[in-house]
């Protein structure tokens, strides 16, 4: 299964929001559509949403009227732009569109027929190379994970965040196809449930052994000895090594400190973001309220209640062990690790 | 509003499990449908369940058609058998039955119908008692909270866990009716919302500032210098001062320590176990996997999945600044502590 296709003509994703109860597609022509789909989580991970912004892009593109070259790198501006302001946090949305807005330029003396295969090519590159990241990571990490381990995760880095694999699924798949027997905790990641709904299904469907907890129980576990690795993936990852993630991240990144387990995110170098010293600089999304006064749909909190809905947190590089990405594990200090990386 | 009143040979109880949504009371002269508002959380909160217990058994003696002392003494362990095996992990529980007991075996040369009385009496006095504690610890407690303050609770530790006024809500109403400016942070608490539901909608009653956040949430705002201390309750304590709350407490209490934020329990002197010696003897509750794959009946979690829903957790005396009573605040050790309490 892919999380996200292009098939004649048309994007087709996996509405994520309506998982694991209904598996309907959402199947768009209109880039729009697939820019809307990201506000509202029906594509979320961040190497995700980087492969969907960049076939919005090229559906922006395919579905032009454009006569001219410059006429249509205009209307890719203003597609790009709409695009971005979709989600702040997560820096694959601002990569890949970055990506396509250069490679639009230097074809800019192309006619734009021949432009409009060019960024679709460019956007299934993103697509294909994010698979082999998967991949990649899923090779590295799985070094780390040791025959026996009670692995702990938050949120959903699986397949359904990326175009498939995932991040930190990716090397719990890894590990779990080298035959290593491992287990897995799974954070339900409230407000939006993540881990219950979507990170859950992926591992059942391959019959990678799970149990669901709530995000308030993974301390405890620790403290009872049954947790030995924490795999977590990434939203954007600033040059000294500091993490934005889900919501919660932060917290399991304390705890495992406290009960010396290591902490492990996995992302591709994607997900890096040189330009950014440290994590202070990134920006964190707050997403509305009703986000957490309910629960699947139903209101449970008291009416007029006032709410905080930060989707995601920074973890400081000191609690990191390794960050795995699809060139290898980098290890502290991030600093010279990650600048090297880019070197 | 109380939580638990006798009223015309009636127990009458707010069915916590509605709230807020709804506002509807248990009236009942049958001690088993007691129990079952114990065992399904309709009533909830150490204090709060032992005072129902107390009130149970009285109502067990008053319908009781015991001819004799001994045949009433026999029903009384009887009804103290059925109520204990309600919930494992509050000790009040097991306190107010053994103090029903204890009343009842002092009391055996009495008559059948004076007898009945006395217990009635007891069951009343525990009630009293409680929330003269409440009171107690509101007082002392309110000393550590300073105008400003930033105050994170985890679960309900309120009015609705006491017969009123709370435990650690009782230190909050306390300092805010002192006039000192405080806003709370209330987690959400899941599986069961109580934070949600319930403290929310003690604290709006009483226009004390509260946001709603999710459990995953509060290392966040304490790393981001939001928080200035935290106050939970307690479901039990033990002679070391290892104390038993709501799962999710132990992690609040590491991310404490890791921001030096002073973490407080407030819990009446019936709620310390001087039998165990450390917190590893006490019983933790599991519950059913139906509280965590989804909420108020909404399933969300993928179908089939194996959930671990352990109802309490272990926060060892290490991680605790101090302990409110209504004797007094205790502070480290708290071996000694306790030991002089109960001197």
């Amino acid at each position: 299964m892919k999380t996200i296709e292009w098939k004649n003509g048309k994007v087709i994703l996996i509405d994520q929001t309506m998982l694991p109860l209904k598996e309907v597609y959402i199947e768009t022509s209109d880039y729009l559509r697939v820019a809307e789909a990201i506000r509202v989580l029906s594509v979320r991970g961040a190497p995700a949403i980087g492969v969907a912004a960049a076939y919005a892009v090229a559906l922006a593109v395919a579905q032009s009227s454009a006569k001219s070259t410059p006429e249509l790198l205009q209307e890719i501006e203003e597609a790009i732009k709409i695009i971005g302001a979709t989600r702040p946090t997560a820096v694959n949305l601002f990569w890949a569109l970055e990506r396509m807005r250069k490679r639009a330029h230097v074809s800019s003396h192309l006619a734009v027929s021949r432009l409009k295969r060019v960024l679709k090519e460019e956007a299934d590159k993103i697509a294909e190379e994010e698979l082999e990241m998967s991949r990649q990571m899923g090779e590295y990490g799985a070094g780390l994970i040791e025959d026996g381990d009670n692995i702990l995760t938050h949120c959903n880095a699986g397949s359904l965040a990326t175009v498939d694999y995932g991040t930190a699924l990716a090397v719990i798949r890894s590990a779990h196809n080298q035959g290593k027997r491992i287990h897995v905790y799974a954070d339900e990641t409230r407000p939006l449930l993540q881990g219950a709904r979507l990170t859950t299904w992926e591992l059942m469907k391959e019959n990678i052994p799970v149990t669901l907890i709530c995000d308030n129980m993974a301390g405890y576990f620790m403290s009872l000895g049954k947790i030995d690795k924490v795999v977590v993936g990434a939203d954007r990852i600033a040059a000294n090594g500091d993490v934005a993630n889900k919501i919660g991240t932060y917290s399991v990144a304390v705890l495992a400190k406290e009960h010396d387990i290591p902490f492990y995110v996995a992302a591709p170098i994607s997900t890096i973001d040189t330009s950014l010293p440290d994590g202070g600089r990134i920006p964190i999304e707050e997403r509305a309220p009703d986000e957490v006064v309910g629960f699947g749909g139903n209101r449970v909190a008291t009416e007029g209640i006032k709410v905080a809905n930060p989707a995601f947190d920074i973890t400081p590089n000191r609690l990191v062990a390794g960050i795995i990405t699809d060139r290898g594990v980098l290890r502290p200090p991030y600093d010279t690790s990650i600048s090297g990386l880019f070197a």
